[in-house]
């Protein structure tokens, strides 16, 4: 077991990586403040992991009531968030009750805003079992619902107590998702990590495989940079940014066709390829950096090309996205492999020229994996 | 105008006291970091002071959209809050609009939540509009929606980046609403300051007769006083929890009743009486005090006794509260006046004396003024 730590200026918290952890109930009893908590995960995992853990918390004398939502980003709404309350109410969950999510960014982002808004704030561990989940959305503090009017668009900045990555559970993640995590690995090196870059180009093919070795070291690196970066902006007004490479296009694309039909993963990866191919333009980075994006992002598995929204369309949901500051989309771009930067305005030209340049010719709506 | 300041671990806020600030809109354009806000306020407030204000805003370049909820306590729900949002999305404020709150608590409560979670966090000012904002929910940066299951269940702390509290707007507020918040002024006296109580008995014909004078210093003093508790717990781990005498008592008879039959500040001055009477038959204070208690409460014209619920129904609706603790129920109790202490348990039979001595004969569910 690896144990990272993410450092904030006023608490920091432990994230354990490894094979098995779920094995070892101390670890997640040891963050309780008291021998009680909420477990939410969805209809998927509860058989794979949950009731496991729920049963060895009971075993310890823990109190626990779990909350069950249906598996899928559809339904990472306002009406799950009320699930949540409301099975923690009935329960008459206190102010000291720990919010346990396992499952992957859905269940993670949704227990994180009950657990931020569960009577103006309770503690909450995450336990995520996607390696998108593992690799991004459990360490940062983010959380979220999305809002009929956009992805994202209501949630809150906090914190877990603790972070509990098992490697073992990707064992069982579907092909698909297991490529759409890919992707957020593959963007921490791109941003920040050259020799973690060349280290996915080599390989790759051992993490597909699901080497448990591979995966420990892509987990531990992945979330170190971005532990590293949360460190430094826990609120997203400078650095942090740099993580949303490939999310502005991605968020357009997973809009444009309605949550849920691309994965979260599947259109950042393609959203970095447009956003790769916007740097070329510009001159930021050379043809050949261009292609090696690409390349790593086919072999992969992830999706090349966009769907064919209409560029005005794709320009318009852009603009919806929450990184937008003054009316100006501002983008990451990069500056060579392992280096990104943000862009505070782009010339509008090029911008077109990119999407137009990487959607499907077809006005097919499905991802191409 | 006086001005008090919050003073925060990583932060603090200013909050200005006096009559006629609304009439000098370069304190509200001095907090914009840029020029949009969103302005929520309710159907009342609209016409007698969020249009002036959002017309001297627009007069000086300001970009605004207001949100526009119905008046009432019954309204402070997720569907307000989504209102709230909506108009925001719509309007694509981005992550630099600030919210303005414009009337009572149940408006700045709401408009606090919504900003606490419009993309995860933007800024907001409190104008309050009536004495129990002004006293109580504008400064402290306790946001929160009631839940079917309980009030105020569901909420965020975020601070304001400032308060501007016109006492003038003291002058279109009704009789009953005046004396509701009459009562939190007198819970300020009672649990920290025994100077400030015995100021109330003496001036609290000219508070009744909104004297100008009066309310600015009772509104001020008020004010410093919660200042000084949020300053130094604001998360209401320890002592900031002393601003919860009656509160207990006060949402039981709330929730019983049903949000908004009995004005929060009504429930509250009932409930402190059953506190204080709690409090002296536990030997905690002497009859006088008791009995003083119970005159300044009724000289404001306040209601003495609470609707008769039965006590096990009190105690049920008490239990659910978010300060209980570890299933017990933690009541803050009286020492002398202008002294209180957190009881971690009470003896049920003198809970349960207290309820029955205190609560109506018939089965009326009105408040009694």
């Amino acid at each position: 077991m690896q144990t990272l730590r993410v450092a904030l200026s006023d608490r920091a918290y432990p994230v354990h990586v490894g094979a098995g952890l779920l094995q070892q109930p101390r670890l997640l009893l040891d963050t309780l403040s008291k021998p009680r908590a909420t477990i939410v995960t969805n209809e998927t995992v509860l058989p794979l992991y949950a009731h496991s853990v729920a049963a060895a918390l009971q075993g310890a004398g823990v109190k626990v009531v779990t909350a069950v939502l249906p598996d899928g980003e559809e339904y990472k709404t306002a009406k799950s968030l009320d699930l949540i309350w409301e099975t923690m109410l009935r329960a008459r969950c206190d102010r000291q009750t720990t919010v346990i999510a396992i499952g992957g960014g859905v269940v993670g982002d949704l227990a994180g805003f009950a657990a931020a808004t569960y009577m103006r704030g309770v503690p909450y561990v995450q336990v995520p079992t996607t390696l998108l989940a593992q690799v991004d959305s459990s360490v940062g503090g983010k959380t979220a619902i999305n809002h009929p009017l956009g992805k994202n668009m209501i949630g809150a900045f906090y914190q877990p107590v603790s972070v509990i990555a098992d490697i073992a559970t990707l064992s069982s993640l579907p092909e698909r998702e297991l490529r759409a995590g890919l992707a957020e690995v593959i963007k921490h090196g791109l941003i920040l990590d050259r020799e973690f870059f060349v280290w996915l180009e080599a390989n790759i093919e051992r993490l597909l495989a699901r080497e448990p070795e591979a995966l420990t070291h892509a987990v531990s690196r992945s979330i170190a940079i971005k532990a590293g970066v949360v460190a430094i902006d826990e609120r997203e007004t400078g650095p942090r940014a740099l993580l949303n490479l490939g999310h502005t296009f991605g968020h357009a694309i997973e809009a444009g066709l309605g949550f849920g039909t691309w994965l979260h993963g599947e259109a950042v990866g393609t959203g970095m390829i447009m956003a790769a191919d916007l740097s070329c333009r510009l001159g930021r980075i050379g043809a050949n950096d261009l292609q090696r994006v690409r390349a790593l992002i086919a072999k992969t598995g992830l999706p090349l090309q966009g769907p064919n929204l209409g560029t005005d369309r794709y320009l318009e949901l852009m603009s919806l996205d929450k990184k937008v500051a003054d009316g100006r989309i501002r983008l990451v771009l990069l500056d060579e492999i392992g280096r990104a930067a943000i862009a505070e305005s782009t010339p509008p030209e090029a911008l077109r020229a990119s999407l137009e340049h990487n959607v499907s010719d077809s006005t097919s709506t499905a991802a191409t994996n």
